[in-house]
């Protein structure tokens, strides 16, 4: 099985490393089978962007707000693994 | 300045995952100039090594322990910023 990788790009002067960190935390348990790493790269301007595989699935910039962590969880479920149920996050 | 990346591999079924992410919010907040990014990969067989740029800097199947985060620091610092004092990390 291929394997993938997520991508989220976080301003350090904001101070949202913890919020990144938090997501990839949530992300590695969710998609143990299905990611093979997550890489937390700093970054400036506030930027807050989540990429799969290099490409740019969630940009604070363009929505005007952080990724909802269910709402995040299903962007990366539709890119990597479209067939797997997440269970409460696929609810409400 | 040229950025450099780390990379922590741990084995996710030993349930490691959370020592990974601690020690790459260490390294980020201590390396914020430094480190372009972290990346925290999934492995399976027991396995932690810690790369800086590729290079293996740490591997516990070698040491037969796990890196202490002081040391870790050090480790990182040798490689990416010799001249860089880490203050509390660098004494005792």
């Amino acid at each position: 099985m291929s394997k993938h990788n997520v991508t989220i790009e976080y301003c350090k002067m904001c101070r949202w490393m913890m919020r990144a960190s938090w997501m990839a935390q949530e992300l590695l348990i969710t998609f143990d089978e299905e990611l093979d790493e997550v890489t937390l790269r700093q970054g400036t301007g506030g930027i807050y962007n989540v990429y799969v595989n290099d490409k740019l699935i969630f940009s604070r910039k363009e929505q005007g707000r952080f990724p909802e962590i269910t709402e995040l969880k299903q962007l990366v479920r539709d890119h990597i693994a479209p067939d797997k149920s997440l269970g409460h996050s696929d609810k409400g």
